[in-house]
């Protein structure tokens, strides 16, 4: 690794042997695969195809996202109302590249808003951001393509609300920033009508593809992170990925190829467990990426998210000694304490005789001992004969978030062309939507309403309780 | 359901048809392992045996634990230090009980200390915590049972060096509170030599059974929890489940009897999906228990976390049209608002146009849309063939979540039985921590040191990287 280094996987021991064997010579034999799938990304992406903008992300021009951002940052608060691909993006880039704990921080040391996320439609959680904030200097943003996703939707009329009733209509539309689709859904009507700040959502980008675009970037922006250097790490990626030539110069190839090689022989899970409490998100974005994109047709894997060392203490006993049906992908991060420009920390040693014990620790340093860990923990599951990939980058900053973030969704885009599905849509979350909607009595969903009782009717049809 | 209802459970679609059927006959073919499964864990608890104890938990005596709280309460910031068992019960309490966003909160309206976890050993993190509290009004806590975890004994040593350096050493050793064995390990001589508050954790307990003795209760009853109740509901729903006399009475046995069922068919995965916000710890906590006492032999159900309405934003594809591999519970709360005393939020009806559309939504209230959301995602998969439970309670107060604390570890014991595998030991966690302690250098590890070595080696063997 050097200074421009933005990743490097290692994969000695993810090949395995037996009955359900996958080895490098499968791996090799994806080769015309992977030629393939890199020339449909990148065409796909070239011809403004739906769904393939992603790629195009890191070169589009930013500058009406920094401005509004601009002013945000001169808020109290920023509360955000979104779900899903409208909102893991955000606390995934918040919580790698912000301080912990930042809405604690004294407001010199936060240097920008505190920032609320209204995913849930919870009432408790809601009312208590509310009741936090102060209206007049709040800033609320919301995040939807159509604007008709009813959490979106409800938490936006609470909020808007709120907003009306305290400060007046128009002090309440100065405050409010529309994140939506240039023409479609309720959220543009909505913008023209009032006149209220707004950007357009890029219509060839789906929602969980979006973090690169204004859904990530605005808040983010707002918040004190580097979204320049942020692209140019994804941007950064996507030269590197196009240069890589073959199976053994190209890391994502060779991910995406033994994710897919192991979820054939029956490894239906794809562990993901980054050494760094900053990534701890990250593994919630990438669930949404990994199992909305190729869990279709009845095929898939389920991403599992996991944290070390904390998970060593909760999981690591299956992993070990439970079935052999996962991939697992330990991700380390070489200098985590210098990710914030920070030190790390040395451990003291003490004076105590009963911690004679512990000075195998006196001297040594934090970060040392968790990537100690993470290289135990990949080493226990190779000893077990578990597939396992090493992933490392080098420090923890946007340069190297944006490559991350590009990087999985490309890795993402090649699965889905190994398994023949397609990555880019959702057709199997339309079908619970209805159902609500005919639950709430919605107009033009009365079949719906019919049909979801019945199947409610079979649910309950075997009850047992328990009483104090 | 009835004031005095702990909870419910509807599993009329969760069996299923075809080449990998379960049928309620094989679930009712289970009956005598329940009731030697029965026989096993309450003999075990009333002999004493290691594993056992926390059959006993809830009716044991606290008082000890009642009166450090009442000191803790006077604190103005409480940090715990601990792993696993040692944290996540407590992270699983306060995120079901306490009002989200508490350290924000002011403290007339937060009633009690902030409190912070110190579990990872992360440089940022720790050295966040210690810059946001002062030290002369803290107290912190440091929970584990031998002492000798790394990450806690790490965390410690830190926090401990900086009270001494700042406070000196009596005032320091005043402000510690030790939980940990009533004689093995290294913090009960550390007590015996300074001379600081302990507590003592019970011998019959594994770590992720520990909620409900002191390791769970202390921070919880310093916050604000009313632990008595809590204990009374775990206790109900102990001598509820022992009342239960059939299949299909006791939900225990039925819930138990269907995810072992499942298992054998390869379903390998157990989602936990809560409607409600407040339960998103106690999937981790959940994802401890399960993984933790299952997954051994070669055999075990991987638990997977998830939260409703969230993951229909993110997982809901795949687990509606992804592989059958997966044994759902939908997990709901009635009257959600209610739980901390609240009203629900009835939607308002918006005067703009562009919302007509909307206008389902308009008089709805929140809890109203997550349950009939609930309802929905629970119809969508057993539509699609997927075996799905249907769990509520009436509401998330001290006393339900007692029971289903007890209850969740009650089938988790009997899986163990169901599956002939020691539920309470966790042999597969010792590989990975003898790795750590050679890669540190830790005397007596020189074997496992020239181990780790090789097989890090073999992992690096093969390597791809990018730079930018």
């Amino acid at each position: 690794m050097n200074e421009k280094t933005l990743l490097s996987l290692a994969y000695g021991a993810a090949f395995t042997a037996g009955e359900r064997a996958v080895s490098f010579a499968d791996l090799e034999g994806l080769l015309p695969s992977f030629r393939s799938g890199d020339a449909w990304l990148r065409a796909g992406a070239a011809e403004g195809r739906e769904g393939f903008g992603w790629l195009n992300l890191p070169r589009r021009n930013v500058d009406d996202i920094q401005t509004l951002a601009r002013w945000l940052t001169t808020r109290e608060s920023v509360v955000q109302i979104g779900i899903g691909g409208s909102a893991l993006g955000n606390l995934m880039l918040h919580g790698a590249l912000l301080p912990p704990y930042r809405n604690e921080l004294p407001k010199a040391k936060r240097g920008g808003p505190r920032f609320f996320m209204s995913d849930n439609v919870d009432p408790i959680d809601n009312r208590a951001i509310w009741e936090l904030i102060d209206p007049e200097s709040t800033a609320v943003v919301v995040v939807s393509k159509s604007g008709s996703t009813a959490e979106t939707a409800s938490n936006f009329l609470f909020f808007w609300e709120k907003l009306r009733d305290t400060l007046g209509e128009a002090a309440a539309r100065e405050r409010i920033v529309v994140v939506t689709d240039k023409e479609k859904g309720i959220l543009r009507p909505f913008v023209d009508e009032t006149g209220c700040k707004s950007l357009i959502l890029p219509e060839d980008v789906g929602g969980r593809f979006s973090v690169l675009s204004c859904v990530g970037l605005l808040s983010a922006w707002a918040l004190g992170i580097d979204c320049k250097t942020l692209l140019s790490g994804a941007a950064a990626m996507d030269g590197a990925l196009g240069r890589a030539g073959s199976v053994l110069e190209n890391p994502a190839w060779v991910m995406a190829g033994l994710f897919y090689l192991h979820m054939k022989k029956g490894r239906n899970m794809n562990v993901l467990m980054p050494y760094a409490d900053p990534l701890e998100r990250f593994c919630e974005w990438f669930a949404q990426l990994w199992g909305e994109s190729i869990g279709k047709d009845g095929q898939g894997s389920t991403p599992v998210r996991a944290l070390g060392a904390i998970d060593q203490h909760s999981q690591i006993q299956l992993y070990t000694s439970g079935p052999d049906d996962k991939c697992y992908t330990i991700l380390t991060v070489r200098s985590a304490a210098a990710s914030l420009g920070q030190k790390d920390i040395a451990l003291p040693a003490a004076p105590e005789k009963a911690f004679e014990k512990l000075s195998y620790l006196y001297g040594k340093s934090m970060d040392e001992l968790r990537n100690f860990e993470a290289g135990a923990t990949a080493a226990a599951l190779s000893k077990g004969g578990r597939p396992v990939l090493s992933l490392s980058i080098p420090v923890l900053d946007a340069y190297r978030l944006g490559g991350l973030i590009q990087f999985y969704e490309y890795v993402t885009g090649m699965m889905g062309h190994l398994m023949q599905v397609n990555p880019f849509d959702q057709p199997g979350v339309e079908q619970g939507k209805n159902y609500t909607y005919g639950l709430m009595g919605r107009a033009g969903f009365e079949a719906q309403a019919r049909e979801v009782e019945t199947l409610s009717a079979k649910i309950n049809e075997r009850t047992a309780s328990l009483a104090g």
